[in-house]
């Protein structure tokens, strides 16, 4: 769920032409979290699970993925979510943002319930220093004004543009205003520069065109999160016009809580050498 | 695109109620292709996908996510496509397969374009024997029926329920009765056995709720694909309710093709200890 200090939430029930659960709010995005040219696509998926979870009762979401069919501006966003599926244990829901009638964004939400034990933990977290012991990264800012909401403490030695032998990023973050886990974790699952920015010398357009988060640990509770998340993305692949990355995010106590996945779109005119 | 054998195909145009470019289509789902208790996942993504690159001019499928809402049953599908939104270098179209007038899957398609070189190379496959030296493993079909039209040889000596210490299987995989690139890469991305199965001395139920799969290597051609695949399927955590794969692909000549994500449910009554 969004904080209040970013969007103004006015759901209202309905139901779609296929007659399952529907809902729809009027959002406001802030330019606070713009990203050249158009919103953090982060930002834009947790707004949507905001929505989403209006539908789902209790279920955690567990998975989600996001289309962006064009940039959101700051200024009045349309959500409709769609309940496509349901059942005791799992549920599916769809969500559009729409912006003057275009569809801008597309999700779908998977959610299913959290029971038993772990019985194959997930790999653990890199050895890196304490947040405390990594300096701020403030350039970011100077990469996209959606930073200036992060507080981001690259833990390696490699940092974006350090023309670094290897694409990969690894850097503690969080909010600098906390917000809840799934808003929190949505919005970090993005939050990484490029991975292919760190073999690079000069920022070059990389849009998403798309982004798959697998949440690990359901964000549950609708406290704040207040600690860090230790993210490292790597880029898997960069070239024939197309840049995918992955990215790994574990708690302060080594948890792997999710990960994404995405494809980077190459602009013809942006020089990768 | 799938071979002519494994579906009828009637593909006819219409215009859908927000005035983009659609399709339908009505396809035949053969019982051969059959995973406990509904149609394989891959083959439901390699359906998609053909009803879906009837949409799209010319630009290669780059990424795709297929929701599972209900089994897939033997028999007639209807097939609806949407194209979202286009551009001269990328798309996005959204796919629903149907029976009985009920939506039992929904997929998104990103599509753009193939230029340039590649900068960042993607990470190497792991050094195993060539699969003419490694055993057909035919045990795969007391799995799944559609096993029998796989050719299945494990490449490690971690097969599926062997109670191993770790919980990831590699293989070679080719289809029995080969099919174009895209059909074959995306049938293959849902391939392999649960990774869980490696330290598993039972099989138990996981159904897949969603899976993502990333395509590094646009399948352009329609000729057939005679080659082997190596797929490594890794299981990142099971527990309290999900286990989550990841699966990475690989031509002959050791270039990543693919890489697949899913979120599956652990059945409450499937006990994992």
């Amino acid at each position: 769920m969004a904080s209040p200090s970013q969007v103004r939430y006015a759901g209202s029930m309905a139901v779609s032409t296929n007659s399952e659960p529907a809902t729809s709010a009027s959002l406001l995005v802030e330019e606070e979290w713009l990203a050249w040219p158009g919103m953090h696509g982060g930002r834009v998926m947790a707004l949507s699970a905001g929505v989403a979870t209006g539908l789902v009762d209790g279920l955690p979401l567990r998975a989600m993925s996001t289309r962006f069919l064009g940039a959101v501006r700051p200024g009045p966003v349309e959500a409709a979510a769609v309940l496509d599926h349901a059942s005791r244990s799992s549920a599916t829901v769809t969500v559009s943002l729409s912006q003057d009638g275009r569809i801008t964004t597309l999700s779908t939400c998977s959610f299913t319930a959290s029971t038993g034990e772990i019985v194959v933990p997930a790999r653990p977290a890199p050895e890196v220093p304490p947040a405390e012991e990594c300096n701020d990264f403030r350039e970011a800012e100077l990469l996209y004004p959606f930073a200036r909401k992060l507080d981001i403490r690259p833990a390696t030695d490699i940092l974006p543009l350090s023309g670094a032998s290897r694409a990969e990023l690894t850097a503690w973050l969080r909010l600098r205003e906390p917000e809840s886990p799934l808003s929190t974790m949505l919005t970090l699952a993005d939050a990484m520069p490029p991975g292919v920015y760190a073999v690079l010398d000069m920022p070059v357009p990389v849009p998403s065109l798309e982004i798959s988060v697998h949440l690990h640990r359901p964000p549950t509770t609708e406290t704040l999160l207040t600690g860090w998340t230790l993210a490292q993305q790597r880029n898997v692949q960069t070239g024939a016009g197309i840049s995918i990355d992955e990215c790994d995010m574990w708690d302060e106590d080594g948890r792997l809580v999710a990960q994404s996945r995405q494809l980077r779109r190459v602009l013809e005119n942006g020089s990768l050498t």
